[in-house]
């Protein structure tokens, strides 16, 4: 099994978490109706830090439910048990064991808050300290670098949007997503045919807004972690504020851009960034209104709805990240200096 | 009046805020201990946001509150009204104009909740939102990169967090401060000479954990904002968990790492990413017993309290960029492409 097959193999593991995900997070949301509930509180690392950031646009934008992204440093590091009586406290890990994660979601049990573990591994550390516990049962993920594991996260969390607001409409929305995520992987031919043309690149930026923040801090990543490439991301608001001093002629911006209503801010930034200073810009959209402000474009499918876009987008992202690696002749099945499993105090 | 000039005023305008800020922070905490808050909600852009993620550590590790930093986006892009009710919101901004910053506030206030603003500019949009403001009173500050804005907001959110706390000990604490930034103005012929040193550098991380996280990001907006280098900052535990995998031999590591809970964390990845990925390495702490993992070293004043160090940190890194601009003949009073204030939806 390599990372590619587990990238090929996201529709089926998501249309795997649609029909096993409904029962799982019916507990989890029934919890979160019933107890006085303020806000979330959502620890975790790495990949499943985006999904937690995505969780903080859809619970924010769905559910109208503040979500604090939590510090875990503050519980692990700084021994504070942090007043968390009215929050519901979420733990995102794929193995379930990092110490600083567990770290937040123990402490917040033992002062009786509401606390869920969404993980693979539903006998990991994190899953025992927790009171509920979704499975993701995205299959054992054998590549360093997560892929599956992300979109199933992603997936959890939208199906728990849908239940936490009784939504049937928009639980239906969630069927048509394995469907556009087997589209997504066609565009593989593009996505490799950009990479070669960037086997020179060592930094870029990467943009994106809203819900597709997320997928522009994991594109990111996945380009630091097996492609060796500084990738910087930015909402394109942040970006604004400072870092866009850095482009000049040739700078590489990549950008997450789908139809909605972050669309036009985006695309106005790399108008900007293109026509002005130069920037060389990949676009990752369905919008066939970025074209003119597009060097090159990577495209996704078309007619899913907006806060559903971050399952599907990613997908061309991890290939474009997958063939990036292979043309700088690194090893995307061994990204150096890494491990699957990071234990983080 | 140049940005290095508004860099070594900061001593005085620190002395200024700690005159005038207790009084000015004394409403606003006792606003808070009336009501019933659970959890704070900042929202803020660039360099405020920095002082935003200090104040989740400071509010959070001293006083025990959650901090979520807000997405502004859900507001002003798609334009939900989030459960504000049972938070204290803050905003910060230097000049008190961003509307996406200001949306945030007004919906809070609209809805009953708490709300505070926390700007250089007393009469602003973001000001006139807010129930309660606190002025900043740092002079006008001329430079585009903010240096003393950023201080200033940092000892009004340690003021805040005393005055909520009723800690006498630790406001005397913050007495020293002034003289401890007076002193770390000492570091610039360290600081510059480093740069001279790093004058081909395009690309480099930035680690720091807890309270120094806000500085990793600060002294990497400043590195990409005056110097056009591409700096990405990480918690140290965060860049475990994949960017790792980017240093190799030559890479530019820069780390802050007083002394305190978090120095042996950070000390420790440091000291890997130098033995065994052949990383050069800038520290920037007052402890010598980090001597050994740093190629290079930036002194801080010693025997400043932990929770301090980021007012006193922040200086011989705003020193460090604007040599490196220099070293890199771009101009540090007109970073390319931007403007004081910067208006974001």
């Amino acid at each position: 099994v390599s990372l590619r097959d587990e990238i090929l193999e996201q529709p089926e593991v998501l249309a795997r978490v649609l029909r096993a995900g409904p029962a799982r997070v019916a507990a989890v949301a029934e919890a979160i109706r019933s107890r006085d509930v303020t806000y979330a509180v959502i620890a975790a690392r790495g990949t499943s830090d985006h999904a937690a950031l995505y969780a903080q646009y859809v619970l924010g934008v769905r559910n109208r439910l503040p979500v604090a992204l939590a510090a875990p440093s503050i519980v692990s590091l700084y021994g504070v048990v942090p007043r968390f009586e009215r929050a519901v406290v979420l733990g995102i890990s794929q193995s379930g064991a990092s110490p600083d994660v567990v770290g937040v979601v123990s402490t917040a049990r033992a002062q009786g808050a509401l606390t869920v573990a969404l993980t693979n591994e539903p006998e990991s550390p994190l899953a025992r300290a927790a009171e509920h516990v979704v499975d993701l049962d995205a299959g054992a993920e054998r590549a360093v670098a997560a892929t599956k594991t992300y979109t199933a996260e992603l997936m959890v969390v939208a199906l728990l949007s849908t239940a936490l607001a009784g939504d049937d409409a928009a639980r239906a929305e969630l069927d048509l997503v394995p469907e556009r995520v087997a589209d997504a992987l066609g565009a593989e031919a593009s996505a490799a045919e950009i990479a070669r043309q960037q086997v020179e690149m060592t930094r870029c930026v990467v943009l994106g807004r809203g819900f597709n923040y997320a997928t522009a801090r994991e594109w990111a990543l996945k380009l630091k972690e097996i492609a060796g490439v500084l990738a910087d991301p930015y909402s394109s608001a942040d970006f604004q504020h400072g870092p866009l001093s850095l482009v000049e002629s040739g700078f590489a911006v990549l950008a997450v851009a789908p139809s909605g209503p972050t669309m036009s801010d985006v695309g106005e930034l790399l108008g900007r960034l293109r026509d002005e200073q130069g920037a060389d810009s990949v676009v990752l959209s369905d919008a066939r209104e970025l074209e003119p402000v597009a060097s090159h474009r990577i495209p996704m499918p078309p007619d899913v709805p907006e806060w559903l876009t971050p399952i599907v987008a990613i997908v061309p992202a991890q290939l474009h990240a997958y063939h990036l690696a292979l043309a700088k002749r690194r090893d995307p099945e061994a990204p150096r200096h890494l491990r699957k499993v990071t234990l983080t105090r």
